[in-house]
């Protein structure tokens, strides 16, 4: 795959007085052909309607190839029944509002969740492989199996809002290769339409009327630019903008210390830039999913996670999003998490160990932390571990084990040092309809957007698979939309 | 005073050919006469350009005239000086890098501190009055003062970066007057140029031609509209957006916990707005002052700051905006003081006692701590008090006493039950010439904001006084690049 890469102008918008003629036209425009773009493509194309996809690579994938192929999806689908657990759109409803404020987007989180069941269904028809099998909890699932618990389901305080339910849904291919089986689900049923794709492909701008409709774009391939119409609207599915430093900067700087970024070369904001520049509103730009990715194996849950201090911040069994915001955001990305021999193993995801030591009063030195602190975090921990309690911040009792085997170590998950891994979650302004809206609330006719060139379902607190969950299903209302069709579907 | 509300749309942008014909014409609208827009008319007009100023109300002032009238200004002024500290453009710089990050702007702050002398004695030229008079620690300054310490300068880790200088500059006046005291003089010395003022005037939205220049204003005055033409520029001065709800929703949700929102009618967004519906970029839309006012008397930072486990989180002489962010943002806005009969006293802002007990125990019980944690906190704290050290959280030993004397009260800043303050720091994206940039980087011909419509010195760690720098400073330069003056000033 080659990528057209152009970090330059996108908001500039072309006005339809400088265009001489149209090299092509359409009815719909879909800019990006990862699991966003290739669901508004499915839709508005069974609908009737002519769509022309235009992706920057030499192929369909984008960011949602490279991902762990897990869409949070719940309500009570088929493989939770088969694996024996009860799920409501009422309680998913409920988890998501709690753990996704403040400022989540309730108008979406309500209708995904009353049309979650009936999305994986939609899914399954369109080729998407499930296993109807049960792996446990995780973001990702090394075997072929499909539901597990992607998020802070059975932690405090989640555990007594609603009911816990696992919903992270992998599509059914072995190991790191769901996100490409999603995608090659995904594009080929997008061939089976009649959506014209053309690939090498880089959108540059969109084109507007005199009166602020998106009629068109300007498109570049092959070194030449090509002017397209787009007569029912243009779709925004050209991911986030985690590798645009300046806009990082610019709008959620913290983000940048994180080492590994997730993403491929295409997220580099164009599509939210093209989106301002046609008077699109953004939301939530100082959103990250931040993952700190030390729960796999499990038995590191065990161990607990301290400050620079020695002291807990967090229970250590939130999801590994949670403690990661927390870890950056709260603690300026500088923890560690503690372990004694009976709990330690090597984390599955690179980390060094910052220091053993044979007492936690020499561990405590090592790292430098104040006298004392540590060692009375340890012993108060332990004191309330050896009764199954954590009094103070509540982890589940299945991971309270007395840190009292020596030696004992300390994982360095400081910033600079481990494998953080981050996406941005911010992005334009849309309504549940994936209609971009402007900084007064109006809509911009013509303008849709999805995927993670929108702001989605999780603003804080975000649970794995909500991305991919979000840029299939508002993707979807973008192209029924453009057709006319019921949003949601009837 | 009354105030033109409007709530509706100012983005949608005005486009020339649908202007019959210019009601007025000028060579520069100035919007709002805040500090920021004051200064903005007061240069352009020097520059001999004819400046038109439209406030919304019936009389300058703004939010600018509601605030402590204090001013962050530093690097060696005569008052400074003539109280016996030293300071230098290096020292104020290597501190405003190191407090207002991650994502500060490093040239806006380098030109400010190169620059920030001078900027004293155009302000004192122009009336601002100074008492050469030191006065202490704080925002508020209840005498008529000037000079004193309105951030974390003095305490860790700050001291350790840059040489501590008071920079806070309060305006001559008794008391909470000292915002209007500004905002007198600035008016005046507006009032003796030859800008030309029209009050009770609300800018609706902008006029933009064909190439995307601003080049004008349409403004509704005794219920009718004006379009006013710009030959030279549109200077958005015209506040934050803490007072509109659903801005502050879209992208900093958690600043509206905060129940004293430090602003006047008009800080609901439309400058904001309106530059972007020009086509301006938004900065750090996130980042509010969060001030929690705990500090006076000073007596009560000898008390610790606990949250609602009883954990300490941070040191408690760091500047209250500091301190309110960790608060609202990190600790759910969940937190105590906790003082013992020694330190306690009534807080100036209104607050609450939670409790009131004989023991650390009961105080404990009361508050609804895990046992033992707060009674372990202040054990920890009180051994190392009684030496002069904090070594867990760096408190300056000017404020450690040991907790000894019963009985023990906690002092109630849940954000819900005390008088946080808040206000926006996220605004408009403009160089230091106060230009208005798009989301491509590009400058916005005849655009220019200054004040809290836009993104200006501080983002996190705000100190008091910064918000009235940069309004006043960046105005400046507004209102000196609309005339082709210098920027900064030679």
């Amino acid at each position: 795959m080659k990528i057209q890469r152009d970090m330059g102008k996108a908001a500039a918008l072309r006005s339809v007085r400088d265009v001489a003629r149209w090299d092509a036209e359409t009815d719909v425009v879909v800019v990006g052909l990862g699991a966003a773009g290739c669901c508004a493509a499915i839709e508005a194309s069974e609908a009737g309607l002519d769509v022309l996809a235009l992706e920057r690579m030499s192929g369909a994938g984008g960011t949602s190839a490279l991902s762990t192929g897990q869409l949070y999806i719940g309500g009570g689908t088929p493989i939770q029944k088969a694996c024996g657990f009860e799920d409501s759109p009422e309680e998913m409803f409920k988890y998501l509002m709690a753990s996704c404020g403040p400022g989540e987007d309730e108008a979406k989180i309500r209708m995904y969740c009353d049309h979650s069941v009936a999305h994986y269904h939609w899914l399954v028809e369109h080729g998407v492989p499930f296993k109807e099998s049960y792996y446990g909890d995780g973001s990702y699932t090394p075997t072929d199996d499909c539901l597990s618990f992607s998020g802070s389901e059975q932690s405090y305080p989640y555990r007594d809002i609603a009911k816990p339910a696992p919903r992270g849904h992998t599509v059914q291919q072995d190991g790191i290769e769901a996100g490409a089986q999603l995608m090659r689900s995904l594009d080929a049923a997008v061939r089976r339409t009649a959506t014209r794709i053309q690939e090498d492909s880089l959108v540059q701008t969109l084109v507007r009327d005199d009166d602020g409709h998106i009629i068109g774009c300007v498109v570049r391939c092959d070194g030449a630019e090509q002017l397209v119409r787009a007569r029912r609207g243009v779709v925004l599915c050209a991911g986030g903008f985690i590798n645009n430093r300046a806009m990082v900067d610019q709008f959620a700087p913290a983000l940048w210390r994180c080492r590994y970024r997730a993403a491929s070369d295409g997220d580099d904001g164009r599509g939210i830039r093209m989106g301002m520049g046609a008077g699109g509103a953004v939301k939530r730009m100082d959103v990250g999913c931040i993952v700190l990715p030390y729960t796999v194996p499990k038995i590191l849950m065990n161990g607990i996670m301290v400050d620079r201090r020695g002291m807990r911040f967090i229970n250590e069994d939130l999801y590994q999003t949670t403690v990661g915001e927390a870890a950056l955001l709260h603690q300026d990305g500088h923890v560690y998490l503690i372990c004694d021999n009976a709990c330690f193993a090597r984390p599955f995801a690179p980390a060094e160990v910052a220091a053993v030591e044979d007492t936690v009063a020499d561990l405590e030195k090592a790292l430098s932390m104040p006298d004392g602190v540590l060692q009375q975090t340890v012993a108060v921990y332990n004191a309330n571990a050896a009764r199954g309690e954590d009094p103070i911040f509540h982890k589940g009792a299945a991971y309270l084990q007395p840190l009292t085997n020596p030696p004992y170590a300390a994982i360095d998950y400081r910033v600079e040092n481990s494998l953080y891994t981050v996406f941005t979650m911010g992005g334009l302004h849309t309504l549940p309809t994936a209609q971009v809206i402007s900084p007064d609330g109006e809509v911009i006719p013509g303008l849709y957007a999805a995927g993670r060139t929108t702001s989605g379902l999780a603003a804080q607190g975000y649970s794995s698979g909500l991305s991919l969950a979000d840029a299939t299903f508002f993707g979807r209302m973008a192209g029924r939309h453009t057709a006319g069709r019921s949003v949601p579907p009837e």
